[in-house]
């Protein structure tokens, strides 16, 4: 549950004091900085924020990484720095923010999450990405280390495709669509196990199966509940008039758009699968006790009656002319029989068999 | 069923007569006014509406209090004094009001619910909070004290925050903020709840956990009838073009927009788990009722077959040659082993067993 | 089904030919004019309808009130009296009509319906209420005498509020405000009824509780067709630039409004109210199965092993060990009594008892 | 099947291949003319297209209706007569269209369907009915004869009402209206026999009763599909800018769509309450298999317990001292007898009897 | 699965990287040329991609279609030649696109999907196919060889209807037609489907009857999730204001249109269709479920009581009075049968029978 409804607000408190709300998933703050334009590049770990701030002026692109978020006061002399709202800085350190984009006039702040699956436990878990983007400046924040944005310092690095002849907002969008991209490793990996799960169904249901189901399910719902909002929020990106997006950037952040409604789509057809499944599985079940009340049945009207016969003869009344008969036993044995014969019969018209 | 109903509206009257409709929740009214500016702050609790009224003509803002709504003369007082419009007076007496904006240019007139936990018969209650927001003075009604301003009171007496530095707008920010809060505080217990009666589904399910399930059903249907119009609320209160609303106090009213959206959007999951939740319990249900019915299958189908074959040698019939037989009895015996292992066997590989 | 599907058209006929479609519900037209201003005050019953038209031309507020829609010649000289375009008149007499409102330039045409609780059968029925809103007067048809606008009538004689020194929208309003009080009342009396039905559930459910919540369920249905128009009609009227509504009266208009969307809430909830019950007595009925169920195995499970070893040793065959033995029969019986008091003590392993 | 997927597109030709798409439902293409105006009137029925040629150039309204669409050459001809578009002659004689409207300047082409109960195999078939709106003229076309414009051409000929003063727009909204009529009768239809339905399920549900509520629902999916595009061509042709309606007309065709909108709410209403019988057949199914479980229950457990007593001293052992004794059977008895009376008791307990 | 989550991005690389994402359809990359006016007609099938190049600069129309994406260079040169962006070209070899249309100024770029009935495994699959429409040019690419589009290639040989007398835009439409009437194939399909489910539901419902909805099912959700785009895309198409659509075209386009909203309503209807015959199948196998019980019950309920009274008398106490008489046993019988005679007339009653 505690996935579900991160504690995002502290209570009574006026906005924009800084107390940093969610879990400490990383020891250390990590600050890291890349510096470019088109000719140069600078990259650099900083040990404290004060080192970031020299940057600013420059007119070069400069991109601001921070890996944790639980010493307050650097996001708060970064804040004072580049001139940030109290709110923003709130919603930053508080981790359970809905993604959102809100225009600031100088600044766009994102907040987007990305989606993490949990080898050991099997549970999504999900991570506050949230994303300052200024004139020549970006500064990202994720609550812990991560890999996913690894690939786009190494295509900096390189100088490939179209990343250092751009602006800052290009560099937003690579990043939201690293981000997005995360979505879609995530949706892969919920794929198979749902045709896992398919196929055991078909096979050989167990009860794991229907456990399996019911989880599954509540992924969906948790799942869905963060893929909804980032649509508004890249499709926020690709519609706003800021002077912070130029035109040119817009293409591609539509193409971010077009992902992140497909996310959805499938988050969607997924759930459906589901859903479906869960009703294979029932109407299935209920098939099984079908065919098990059909043999309890069968076996009960064929013997109880015969059974009855046997009580019959079994009874001590000293006047019982049939016992005499010698051939009375014989007679009674072909009477069960022809009862039972017809039994089957009988069940066999009616399918049972 | 009192709390879906609320029996909102007096029949027959015309607008403007003044009732209170609803449980007298608190025996004596309190009224408490605080007048401050960025310099000066003035407390005051007040035993007659009338002194108030100076406060209306001092450029200061003035945030006056009403707990208790049945003496309605009290409000009548304070809605000539302040020039309110005799439906805003009947909105705030008749307690049963859906969450609602209404604009009237020189105030605009805001009424919000407060859900509250009762922790003795755990449902949900909720309290009707009226605010009247003019250009330099805010009228807040309760309907009995409660202790969800009090953090407010104390910023103020502080003056910590730009809480003394603002305009009566912003103090409205800041009430409304607090209310959407109460609404945290309480989604936490459900989830709580929620999460507690998962586990109890998964370990031990008693009747007892579908009267909860159903209970909290229930409960969620009330909070989303209260949650969705906070949006709108709230939203309309950002979105307004009255000139009371600074444009810098936008940017907090989106902040708790942004909130009531999370509060929506935590209400919608909670429901779809718990609904979820249900289906978990039927399908476990109809899991052990499948394996009572294999059982009794089993059973019925082992022995009925062999009591029938002893019926058969308890018959008296006087020439049955078996019964003559030395070894008759141990090969009726074996026979009604042979036909148990069989069937044994049958279930085995029916995965009966 | 009279109910949900009212005749509402006449097939074939060219619009404008006045046939009453729908049940006569009272025998006598009756026709009730009041003229008023802040002033002075006019009431009169009168035979024929002709007597209304003198009043046209006053430009005081003329109410006419038509209880009984039957004799159509009345409705047709009312219309050229004052102009009424075709459709309306037809709309008026075929009263099966959905909630609308159409705005004709110089005259406002609203239809309404208004529930009413029919205590002998328990069903909700409904009456076409329509009026026409003009420069200066109303005219108002009701299928049959009602007393709904009684307490208007009141407040006329009496100058209370504001109702006699406002136009004719005002007394519209006014009118509108008692049609969706009568709402509040029917919604107050099924919410009794849910309650009801909900104890009954979880204190002693039976086979009426199950037929009362699948009738509740279709009222809910039907109520709920007629309600969400309702928002529209009153949304409608609150929007219109028509000159005839004043600007006074929009605020009014509006909170007319909320009562409405008000009404649809409480529709909805007590919808998914009954629904969830529904639910409730299925599962609570499932429970109760799988009770009888375990009742069931438990005795089987225990007396058909034993009976089967009684059956055993009630065979006759000649040479049976067993028999001759001494203690014989109390072994028999303790092995009886083992195998017994062992499925106890499984089932109570299992919980099943 | 046939019904809802009406091969609508002859695949891989060229648009404007006029090729009639559908069922062959009359002989002989009947071409009938009405023109007039409000002096005048001719009628005549025609044997080839070329007779209604003259009438394109007079001012009066010309009325061309034509039944039967499988001679493609006689509605090319017209449509090069009129200038009508390839396409609309297309979906003219395609004859699974959506209902639509589609201005093109100098006529409006609105495609609508009639639905028809066929008594003989219960099923609703349905038949496109297109409409040609031109300046002074209307041509319509029918797949087969049938008697809906009938009433209308009546009307035309006694000269009642409006019809005979106004242009052919005014005729347009008749023809409109008259398929719109026919769905009030098939939905009184549905309704009674949801009526039925309903009464049966109450006094005596029988699989047949199922079976007509399953055929029901169907017949609803079906009829919804085509009567949510009928309110769009209605509200279409309402909302149209074209000069070919003029501003009396929309009065009317106002009236049109509201008969629209009451017809699907109507059948919407009727989808819920046919749902809501199936739930009532499922859960009174359900509460009858509890009843028989009970039964069953009962008579085992009370009957079991006492026939196992009886195969007790059924038992051959040679030394059981009850058979000895002169009251054993008697005690035997009353023993059985008290453990069956106790069952009983213990049954009325739980209220099982 | 993998055809509900194709593997639309690759990770980490920059945007314009182009990589063939999808399976390899085709061995061979087949590119053919049309060029076409109204008088004159070029067709030729190009080895190398820069044959391609010189039909540019001409006036006529051309349309390269390419079967096969596998060779990234193909795409590549043919991309810079006519300037398409990098995202366009990513798009067109990411063959896991939703269907979309984005405007590019110069070109239209158009992404649809085909559906493809695979009758060996009964699966629908479906491919992508990429639009580029230019000022006089078109080209298509198709994952592999199909038919799809040979009907096209054929009208444009033979000059019939108006093809060849319009430009690039019109065979746009003829494109986009013959992609939309490839679902109505396949919805023809489905719905026979549907048709023989629902007849052997009626009939003999087996498992594999149960599966076949279960499959249909899934199958519609993957296929409304492919159709719900299409709409918009064409939607697009028709209202966009790109100077590269004539006007002349648009009434095409509102064709397809249509063609595209009657599929998604084919595809809902026949999804609620399913919905009710699973319905149906699993009510009618609770319907079974209860006769199966009632026989059960039935023949318990006549045979354990009398069985009961055989094993009275077949007791072995010495002092049982009836033994003795001599017509005990014809008692015993008789009394046997009235109680099964009565509890057969009970049934009766009950309408067990």
């Amino acid at each position: 549950m505690s996935r579900l409804l991160k504690k995002s607000k502290k209570g009574g408190l006026p906005p924009g004091t800084l107390v940093h709300v969610g879990e400490k998933k990383t020891e250390k703050v990590r600050i890291s900085i890349i510096d470019y334009d088109e000719a140069h590049l600078q990259e650099k770990e900083a040990e404290t924020i004060e080192e970031c701030f020299p940057f600013k002026e420059k007119p070069t692109v400069t991109w601001i990484n921070i890996d944790g978020l639980h010493e307050v006061k650097i996001i708060e002399n970064l804040g004072k720095c580049y001139g940030l709202h109290p709110l923003v800085l709130e919603d930053i350190v508080h981790t359970g923010q809905r993604p959102k984009m809100d225009d600031y006039e100088t600044y766009i702040f994102v907040v987007l999450r990305m989606p993490n699956y949990n080898k050991e436990n099997g549970e999504i878990e999900d991570e506050q990405i949230s994303l300052v983007l200024g004139e020549n400046f970006i500064v990202s924040f994720q609550e812990k280390q991560g890999d996913v944005f690894d690939p786009v310092r190494e295509r900096i690095r390189k100088g490939k495709g179209r990343i250092r002849r751009t602006g800052a907002d290009y560099l937003a969008y690579v990043l939201a669509d690293a981000v997005v991209d995360s979505y879609f490793a995530l949706l892969e990996k919920i794929g198979d196990e749902v045709e896992k799960l398919g196929e055991e169904l078909v096979s050989n249901p167990t009860p794991g199966t229907l456990a399996g189901i019911h989880r599954l399910k509540s992924e969906m719902i948790l799942l869905r509940k963060s893929t909804w909002p980032l649509r508004e929020v890249v499709g926020g990106l690709e519609r706003t008039e800021s002077r912070l997006i130029q035109e040119g950037t817009v293409t591609y952040l539509r193409d971010v758009y077009d992902h992140a409604v497909q996310v959805i789509d499938t988050v969607e057809t997924l759930r459906e699968m589901v859903s479906g499944m869960l009703d294979t599985y029932l109407s299935s079940m209920s098939n099984r006790m079908n065919e098990v009340m059909k043999v309890l049945t069968m076996i009960a009207t064929i013997f109880i009656p015969i059974t009855f016969i046997a009580g019959i003869y079994g009874m001590n009344f000293e006047y019982m002319p049939e016992l005499k008969s010698h051939w009375g036993y014989f007679i009674a044995l072909s009477v069960m029989a022809v009862i039972g014969v017809w039994m089957v019969i009988h069940f066999k018209r009616r399918r049972w068999l």
